[in-house]
């Protein structure tokens, strides 16, 4: 790693709120040695560079500028997804959860076993992950501790790799036989295993960064798979360690609510299940989310959980449509998740896709209670602003790390896109702006914004840059 | 163009029903030298292939044999489309019909009256459509004759690319002062000169398909831009011309449909306007119909016209969701159609994956009406064989040449894609079987159609094929 800082110089599109973003046609920016981002100058206008730098005290340096239809975003976060589902990518639309886990997904996760399936699988899964422009991932392995292990290497490849939360299934019920953790003790040991494995090796990387790339998260599979047993040895290892993440889901499917409620008969509802083994805080992530009920609202609220929002696969494996807006008016953090396999596609700009048609799904329902004063989000399409803001920093609040990563501010990671929207791209279904003028106009940045998560792809993405460090990407893989 | 036959051999789907489709592993087939289907063998093992071949009298002939990972399937259909809305792409989402149209669409369409950016503009365009699959296109251009014409040459190419249906649009009324149609006249002459146009160029090609490959159609834009005078003038040279496409919108957005009827007090409904001009028949598309009313179903069944399902498009505008399945069991036509720029991808692929979708949501919203009896479509998810055959066979009977295209047969045109899922096909998203072992599975080839069709894109379209020449795909990029 080079030990002096980097200048960038160009358009710049950064989420401030859930309603507004910066789009900075100008913009000057240093990263430093550490990957952090030093400082920012909004709006730096080209005969001005050389004294803007100096006032920076940056002399004699380099500037990587931006090509025409160039511009850079947060890097996306992905907060749910299974890396032991993607060799079912576009398979089994044709159920719901229940029949999907048994003859799509546990058959597949059972393979994980195998180590050497599990090194190819994950070796591809995170190449793609990364190059598709999700900078933080929050995976799902299988319940194996030897294979989750090989993903963590991958992902932390010698912390020059992705930033992700991995986490081994805790699941001791309610699966075929031929996957399922025999005992409490096993799936609890083996999670001590993957944490204690996953810290000694940021402890052993000379990373420049106090942050870990890779970190553990607990995953109690979800309620069903759990028995109260194994929810509350899980519960306990929480307590003990409030900086450890937590993913699991929650309400995607009415019959797996029903059945949820047969199960743990004295909870008040779903949320109150994981609430009642301390497993709902404020670093926890729940998926779905899509049939909640008024009082766990108000419960998730309150405990400062954050939702995955996964529209492709509530959509896909017809689970419902899940009303963000109504948790975006409550306060409750809310990110995008591809879910990989119920959604049909590893990125997250087709998961921004979904969520604007899923907005529009429950605007259209809304609209004959237009009388009625409506709040900021419920029942209204979301806008691009909030898209963006779900895609980067609405994420990094649900993974508890908006200090971090999700926007570009001093003393933030530089993770982050470089976008190119040009025709040399070779995505055919985004029609470029070529020129100066093209891309120069009033109101024209803010329009690619807008082209690139509706009509961009893994080819628009031209390089991916982690802590600084440039490790995906069009240009990466070229 | 050869004059000897060619002898393919591999996996081939071919739709058959809307609710069943061949999977061949091991299909031959020969195409002969006008580019029509001579013959096909649904399954030939590969020690048999020489004995099959003699019998069929091929002697000495070079047999294409398709690699693991590959397939054939129909070239796409895409019912509905604007060649000129192309470069709004992604834009405008924010907007419902009314307002798209004035503040994204009439300002853009207005621009072709510049010979040179509609060339620049067409050129690109139909290189993209090709390249992603669609075979057979119903383009809508703008109100310009020779803007017009452009887009046919370019479309013509010498009788050697697309298969298409080229309208100029028809609006005197309700857009803006800069781009409308001045009088009746004009728009009729435009509209004959153009037909004129593209019939003598088919007649000029020494084709060898007795059918030309671009046709005229006639493009009222939609019933509010037409004055009553413009639609009987329209509708008079339809029936003098029984031959003659239409393709026209249909009932999209609930306030145009509303417009619709303060405009023209006297039709029962807005497929009555249509009707009552003579303009509603069997080689009819109209595109969208997500809100047609009882009695207007059963007319536009009666006429035997075909709807263009443009599922991206309603849902990106706001518009609502297509009940399809009750069209499809009323014996409707349906087909598939991106509406770019309403829809924000030109692929087919992005069509069915939220054809999909759209059928989940109705079947989603149907739930509670779980114990009356449903029909077979209504009310439920749309399967893969019926998407697909929605994607193929659906769309040609929409064009009314299901004779001809849409499915493999004697006797039809080799229309084609020739699919590559493997990993060189470059595509992330996609996950690949590789190996021989991976894909000869009992049931994996029904897995490869349904991959394609969920998480393909132009990547995995190697070669495109129409009339059985070679004119575009991943390969012909290269």
């Amino acid at each position: 790693m080079s030990s002096s800082p980097t200048i960038y110089y160009g358009p710049v599109f950064n989420p401030e709120t859930l309603t507004s973003y910066k789009a900075l046609p100008s913009c000057l920016f240093s990263v430093g040695p550490s990957g952090n981002i030093d400082w920012i100058v909004d709006d730096v206008a080209e005969h001005m560079l050389q004294e803007t730098l100096a006032q920076k005290g940056c002399i004699d340096v380099n500037v990587t500028t931006l090509k025409t239809g160039e511009f850079f975003v947060p890097g996306f976060i992905d907060t749910h997804t299974h890396a032991s589902q993607f060799p079912n990518l576009g398979s089994g639309q044709q159920y719901e959860l229940p029949d999907w886990l048994n003859h799509v997904t546990f058959p597949t996760e059972s393979k994980f076993s195998d180590l050497d399936f599990a090194r190819r699988t994950y070796e591809s899964v995170v190449r793609r992950v990364i190059d598709g422009g999700t900078t933080t991932c929050c995976y799902y392995a299988t319940l194996h501790l030897e294979a989750t292990k090989i993903l963590v290497d991958i992902v932390q490849a010698n912390g020059k790799s992705q930033r992700a939360f991995v986490g081994k299934c805790n699941m001791n019920r309610e699966s075929p036989d031929y996957y399922r953790e025999c005992s409490v003790e096993a799936s609890v040991t083996d999670t001590k295993q993957l944490i204690t494995y996953i810290r000694s090796l940021h402890a052993a990387t000379n990373s420049n960064s106090s942050y870990p790339l890779v970190q553990p998260i607990l995953t109690p599979r979800f309620a069903i798979s759990c028995t109260p047993e194994l929810l509350t040895s899980l519960g306990e290892l929480a307590v003990q360690d409030p900086a450890l993440h937590i993913q699991t889901h929650i309400s995607e499917n009415k019959s797996e609510i029903a059945y949820t409620k047969t199960l743990f008969p004295q909870a008040p509802h779903y949320a109150g299940v994981y609430d009642s083994f301390g497993l709902l805080r404020s670093n926890t992530v729940l998926a779905h989310a899509v049939h909640l009920e008024a009082p766990e609202i108000e419960l998730i609220a309150q405990r400062g959980a954050g939702i995955s929002h996964c529209p492709t696969s509530n959509f896909n494996l017809s689970s419902g449509v899940a009303p963000i807006g109504v948790y975006l008016d409550r306060g409750i953090k809310v990110g995008l998740g591809t879910d990989v396999s119920g959604g049909f596609s590893p990125s997250i700009l087709n998961c921004v896709q979904n969520a604007s048609i899923a907005s529009k799904i429950v605007a259209m329902q809304c609209q004959h209670k237009n009388n009625v004063e409506k709040p900021q989000f419920a029942g209204r399409q979301l806008s691009v602003a909030t898209l963006f803001y779900l895609a980067t920093l609405g994420g990094a609040q649900v993974c508890d790390m908006d200090k971090q990563v999700g926007s570009f501010a001093p003393g933030k990671s530089f993770d982050a896109l470089l976008v190119n929207l040009r025709n040399d791209a070779g995505n055919p279904g985004i029609w470029s702006l070529e020129s100066d003028a093209d891309v120069r106009g009033t109101g024209v940045l803010d329009g690619l914004l807008e082209r690139f998560l509706f009509c961009g792809d893994d080819r628009n993405i031209s390089r991916v840059y982690v802590q600084g460090r440039f490790v995906g990407g069009k240009s990466f893989r070229a």
